[in-house]
């Protein structure tokens, strides 16, 4: 395999980032795998169910980064790795993982990603997604009250005691590192085209097949 | 001629605007023309020059975006335009004016272009440059003291009476309409490398030789 293009994706919650990230998914298939930094999280076995549920997952010391920096080079290796999985019904990592073949280009997605000095230096191009506050918490609302059976008011709850202020203290600064910040993430088809246009000639170049349809 | 792709290069004083329309202009040659705002200042024929040089610059009324907008549309329609030129010596516009012939890639730079609704309707991709307000006062002072011979106090005299109260007003909320903000202007290698592939694609759907230097 080629030179490998890595894309980080970030932004706070309900920027937009995931439609992004799927959105290159479709169009390229096979050519693209990613990582998501939430199966990152560090898993916390020797504590109780009651004291997982209390802990803040909402900072960068939630994550396990470094495994994430290590599976990030064996993918640049060519190598494939087993990411971790999380789950949220428990507030741990799950026993099973996920085999990740490598592919030209690699995406990881996250909140926080470009908070971490070692997995920006990994980082071709580092994407902040960027919406609103208010636009962001009424996304997150309907996703985990709709579609996540979550209540109203755990949703605010969590969101004024961490969400909001971990975003000020450490989302909101880390769009400092960003090559290029993207306003309304995945429904703003200019700058698709521009990501996507990029990646169609790093697959050209590496000798892929970089059709998409646009 | 094919598609013209329209690209509007926007962002406040010291942004780095005038970098990246210069790589643009570098790498695709004449296959890109350019409209600067700054041009398209309205001519006061009537006024005394002391009462020109009172004037307000920094806020939307000031240009004939009207004019801009005719010009990008010939352009569009692969007719030539004669360009006004501005005479900062005099605060007038100038008698001459500039023959532009059509390109492929149209640029339109400007502080205030995303100020306006029109031209916006106009502009395939909304780009605006981001810098720090203290970075970009700096390379203000630095460009107008050093390289345009004016006064300091003149610079932060006009500087802190109309540039920065209109930058609030009127450029701030502009960065709104953008498609992409590009943080570090011209020195953001990988926010250059998204435009420059971006218009090596159209090139190449249009038929013209696309190849860039990279």
């Amino acid at each position: 395999m080629g030179r490998i293009l890595t894309i980080g994706i970030a932004g706070g919650t309900g920027s937009g980032k995931t439609t992004i990230t799927r959105r290159i998914q479709r169009q390229f298939g096979g050519q693209v795998c990613t990582l998501y930094h939430d199966n990152y999280y560090r898993s916390h076995d020797g504590l109780t169910m009651e004291e997982r549920a209390k802990l803040n997952y909402d900072e960068p010391a939630a994550f396990e980064t470094d495994l994430l920096v290590e599976h990030l080079a064996a993918l640049r290796r060519g190598e494939a790795v087993d990411g971790p999985q999380y789950d949220y019904t428990v507030h741990n990592r799950a026993q099973r993982t996920l085999r990740i073949e490598p592919a030209p280009v690699v995406l990881v997605e996250g909140i926080l990603i470009l908070a971490d000095d070692e997995l920006c230096r990994s980082l071709d191009i580092k994407v902040f997604v960027d919406a609103d506050a208010d636009v962001r918490i009424l996304r997150r609302i309907v996703r985990d009250v709709r579609d996540r059976g979550r209540s109203l008011e755990s949703v605010v709850n969590q969101y004024l005691t961490t969400v909001k202020p971990m975003h000020e203290l450490y989302v909101e600064p880390s769009r400092r590192r960003a090559d290029v910040i993207i306003p309304e993430g995945g429904h703003n088809e200019v700058a698709m085209e521009l990501l996507i246009r990029r990646i169609q000639a790093h697959l050209q170049e590496e000798g892929q097949n970089g059709k998409a349809v646009l």
